[in-house]
This record gives C-alpha cells, structure tokens and sequence, in this order.
C-alpha cells in the first residue's frame, strides 16, 4: 500500500457504503465525485469555486498534461498541487481512454498504443510503464493503469465480438502486472481497471484476477458504452462482490445524476465525469425540481432562481432569466455559473447519498432522486 | 439634474481633480474606471469578482442589450441592477459607436442610424429619441446620448475631410438638443457628447455650444480613432477648459494605462475601455514591474505570481507557468484570471492616481507609471 493510503467503511446500507478515504493531500468522505479538470483546471472555474461548491478531490487527464504543457514542466513546478494551486487530493487517469476513444488514429498492441498527436501529429506510444512513469511526474495522490477499453456497442456493427471483449480484458491483465513493476513512488496510489465489457462472466474473472495483483483500489472501466442500465448494474455489481472490502471503487466517466446513485447503490465509491460542467454549458442545469433547460423561452423574464434549495453563487445572486441570456449570448460568465451550480448539485448529491447510508435510508433517497431527475423545467 | 445626481471635487492638481460623484445606486470616487459588461456581465468575471477588484460602476452596451435579450426584458427583471445583480451604479452607451464602426451596413441620415442587425439581418435604426427610450428602460443611472462618431484617420484614405468632421459635430449637437427633449425619467442622468476630431478649434466649440445646452456630464467622444498622443491631450484640455466644473467629464473607449493618466492630467473623472479585459484573454498583463506576456516562453517554469504587488486571485494563487499554461491551453480559467487581475490593475492604478491628486504628487505618479508601462516582461 501507498504511504498513508487507507480506506475505512463507516456505515452500510445493502451493498452502498459510507466510507473516509485518506490520501496523503486529505481525506474523502465517500462517496465522492471527482470534477474534470482537463489540462489543470475545470473550464473557468477556480479552486476557490470548486472549494465553495464542497468538492474534494479532483481528476486530471495524463494525456493532455502529457502533450501540454508536459509532465516535466508540472513536476518542476510543484506536481499538479504545486502547479495548480489544488492542494487537496488529485487523480490522473492513464490517458489510455482519451486515446483509444479517438480509435481511428490508435493502434493497440502488446507493448502499448500507438497514435498521432491532435497536437502536432507527430507519432506517440502509451505503454503501462510510461504512464505510470508520466503519472508519478504529474504526482498525483491516485494514478491509474493502462488499459484496454471497447465498446459493449459499436454504432454500425452492434455489439462488439465477444472474442476482441475477453482479448482486451486479458491484455488489461497482462498489463496490470507491468503496470505494477514499473511503479516507484511510496507516496502514490495506483488503481487497477476491470473489464469485460457487459458480460458478468468476463467481469467476474476480470476482478478475481484483477484483485490477486493486490492494487490500493480498483476501477470499472468500459462502462457507459453501449451497455443497459441493467447489464452496467450487473456487471459493477458482480465485481464488486469479488474486489476487497477495504480497497476503495471507482466507476469510471459515468455519469448523470441516477447513474451516480446506481453505482453508489451497487458499492461504488469515486465518480468521474463531464456531464455537470458539459451539460453546464448547454445551460441544463440540476436542481431539486428536476432537470431545468434555460434555453426553454418560458424562463426568458423568471426572476427566480435556477434552485431555490441551493446555495451556489448563480442561485445566491441571479434569476433564471438572466442566466438564460448568459447562455444564449455566449457570454462565458453563463457557462461558469451553470457549471458551478452543477458541481455543487453533484456534491450535494453524494454528500445527501452518504447521509441516507449512515441513517440507512438510502433505497428511499435513491427513489426520491430518480423521480425528481425525470421531471423537466 | 437628475434626482439624487452630484459631483464634488474634493482635491485638485493642476488640471487632474479627484472628486466624489453620487448616483441613484452609490457613490463614485474619481477618476474610475468602468468595466464593459457588454452583454451585462464582463467576460467571465461575476459580481463579486468584480466587488473584489474594487469595481465602483459597470457600463453595458445599449446596442447589445437591445439586440439580445431586448430592453423589455431588462426592464420586466427589474432593469440592468435587477436582471445582472449588480446593485452598483451603471452607464450605458447610446449603441451609436458600435453601430457607426460597422461602417459598411451603417447609413447615417438626420434622422438617426439605420443598419443591418447583426443578429437576424433585419433593419434598425437608431434615433437621439429611442436610444434614450431604450436606455431608460434599460435603467442605467447614466444613459449617454446619440452622436456621430467619425475616425480621425482612415486607414485607406488619410485624415477624414475637415467638412465631414465639422458635419458630424453639427449634427450630434443638433441630436443634443432631441436627445435633452426626449428625456422622461428624472432618476436617470444623460451625458452629452463632445466631437470635432483632432481640431481644437471643434472641439473647442463643441464643447461651448454642448454645455450650453445643460447636461448632467460631458463626454469625449470620437478618440482614439487615429490621433496622435499630443492631439487627443490637446482635444481634451480645450473642451476641459470650457466644460463646467461641477458636472463629470467621460472619456469614452480609452485605453493603456498611459492613456488613463492622461486623461486624469486634463481633468477627466471617469473611463471605460475594453484593454483590460481584452490583453488579459491574450496573456497580457499589466502589473508592477511593466507588462508581462504570459505567451513568452521563460515564463513556461516560474512559479511566481504575475505581480508580487498585487492581491487579486490569480496573483494570490497561482504562480505564471501555470498562467501561461491555461492561457496557452484556451482554457476559460485562464482569460477570466488574467481579465481579472487587469481589472484590479486598473482599479488600483485610478485609486493611486487620486490619493497623489489629494497628496499634490500627481506628476511624479503620472512618470513613475509612464517608466514602468514601457518596460516588457
């Protein structure tokens, strides 16, 4: 185990935990959403946002640091907590998805991928051991593996060969184990991916064998590509059952409001993902009342705020109406106040989540969100 | 006068003055600088960014507004302090700069301004009468007149035709006279506008025939269109000298800081320009020690703040390779910091520039500015 590394469970409620993380930057209460902060920082919101907004830990894409401005410069100056000015917990991703998802320029072998910048098209490998080489510059509390990821669903094909499914999942394994020699620093946790697409048999072995090669934490990759809600609640389920009680989980990308609250009902620990901040910017906000669209004209002259349950600077100081005109004129002020509201709806999400667990009233929370999710403002 | 609307000069130094201007929504210390909120929110920065910057009053584009979401709305939302919560003073433009410096699809007659929107390319027009309309919706505590706004120099053609220039000046003084009949609201003041290009002599009678006809405060208008330095000191110093002492003087859309303290040593109270906002997108920085490109490549690894002087986020946070990375990135964090330092730059630059006025040390600060503006980092 890294220094300083552990995960305490503090209360159960049918498979959802309650749990304190401790990192060597802080401790997480569990469970937690991670923002996106690409190349360093969440699209126009400062650390002071993202503190005000309860967040904490954040995430941060090794690829885009790798390409710009390049670990080397974030290592000179401080490591991601130095550099950004984020001194609470940080987790970088192993770049692998970001590569692979732009498919038609990469090319998996064993050693590792191969692809062609966006930046400057020039050739580039990603291998287990680079990575974590690359992640131990970026310094992170928490870096992940390499790993191969398919799609359950491809759009013309429909569902990938079960065949090229197992061969990734199996390569993911051989490459955990690479993964694990190359590592170097005591103070970094490294989480280890599972696989196997939709199937719960290939989930299964992926986490028994995944779970022998004894990593700080493990991850549900490859979800959120195709597959049903019931094939995903499944597959993370069926995992999780295996992965050890004291390791912490982290289901990868996903996702929405309910798909949080799903994985926190099947044991999941950690989210990631775009959808406040992107979802932000398209002026779709979440808010207690349900899913509120500021382009709707019927908001153009509402003085009310976009949640009145919230606190967050947009709900604090703005009505609907003007923050619809924010979006609609492109003004950056609107994407930053929705993004932030989302943030500190996804906060406020997990942080109620993990009350419901403590007072064993989870199944009734998740209820209660599922149906205000569905409703439209 | 409109309700509740002064000024009292406090101290003077040579020609500059500091003075105290009261408005329905706050008192002003002058000179100020005025943020442009085009669309009614400065690029990025939020309500208490700005309160931070030490932020007095905002101004936003009629034109803009009018176009999007359309003065109605503003209104209905309880005009510019209601609908942005801003609860400040403001001052909107007339929209005639804006829609004369898109030349080619403006057609200026006696009547107003008629143009192709650049929202649904339908025609508008604009008249002395309802700009003031709009801008009374709008609810601004200082609206400004239509003016005829002509370049000084043509890029193609050399200085414009003295005959067009005197033209121009005859005709905003004639909408003068339209604009001061048209006025309803009498907690709204009106500022008037001087022309007359580089000539002394037009501005010298414009500025005699405008005070004339008895407006809340007077503007230079139509600079920064091709003069030299020693024509824009010397346009400002004539009108100045004739303008009456107790009413504020306005010089529109200017600019570097030099030209800020040029404008104090003539006698003027208050400026807007978009510089600030504009540089600090690019990465370029006013501070202490000069002006910082954040582009150039020595910066990529210093971990110190753009301006060791100053306490605004970005200088309290964050160290210039960071900066310089998010700016390099296009990442909003970074445009919206780097505006929001050049605001406090501002802000801070007009606050020192009064306290040496009160102090008789005016010249030696206008100098010791100068030298430093010239030097590059």
């Amino acid at each position: 185990m890294a220094d300083g590394f552990s995960l305490d469970v503090v209360a159960r409620d049918g498979q959802a935990r309650a749990s304190r993380l401790t990192t060597a930057h802080g401790v997480i209460e569990t469970p937690a959403f991670m923002p996106v902060a690409t190349f360093g920082a969440v699209r126009g919101i400062s650390v002071e946002d993202l503190q005000s907004a309860g967040t904490q830990i954040l995430l941060s894409n090794t690829y885009h640091l790798h390409e710009r401005p390049g670990e080397e410069t974030v290592e000179a100056l401080g490591g991601l907590h130095g550099f950004t000015g984020w001194h609470g917990p940080w987790l970088t991703d192993s770049g692998g998805y970001q590569v692979t998802s732009l498919s038609d320029r990469a090319k998996v072998t064993e050693e590792g991928v191969t692809f062609r910048s966006a930046l400057d098209g020039k050739k580039r490998q990603l291998t287990p051991e680079n990575v974590i080489r690359i992640q131990e510059s970026l310094g992170a509390d928490i870096a992940m593996v390499l790993d191969e990821c398919v799609r359950v669903e491809t759009g013309d094909e429909g569902r990938t060969n079960p065949d090229r499914v197992e061969a990734a999942m199996q390569r993911t394994l051989r490459w955990l184990a690479r993964s694990k020699a190359a590592r170097r620093r005591p103070d970094q946790a490294v989480f280890a991916i599972v696989q196997g697409g939709a199937s719960e048999s290939l989930r299964r072995r992926s986490a028994e064998e995944t779970a022998a090669l004894d990593f700080e934490g493990y991850a549900h990759g490859g979800l959120g590509l195709g597959e049903t809600r019931d094939e995903r609640q499944a597959a993370v389920s069926v995992a999780n059952a295996i992965l050890p009680e004291d390791r912490p989980r982290y289901l990868m990308g996903l996702g929405r409001p309910v798909d949080l609250l799903d994985g926190v009902a099947a044991g999941v620990d950690l989210f990631d993902c775009v959808v406040p901040t992107r979802n932000g910017r398209h002026g779709l906000l979440f808010t207690s009342e349900g899913t509120l669209n500021l382009r709707n004209a019927v908001h153009a002259r509402d003085s009310n705020p976009p949640d009145p349950e919230c606190n967050c600077p947009a709900c604090r100081l703005h009505g609907r109406g003007y923050l619809r005109h924010l979006i609609r004129s492109g003004e950056a002020l609107g994407s930053r106040l929705a993004a932030l509201h989302n943030l500190t709806y996804y906060m406020s999400l997990l942080n109620r989540a993990r009350e419901a667990i403590i007072a064993g009233t989870f199944a009734s929370f998740r209820a209660e969100i599922e149906e205000v999710s569905e409703r439209r403002i």
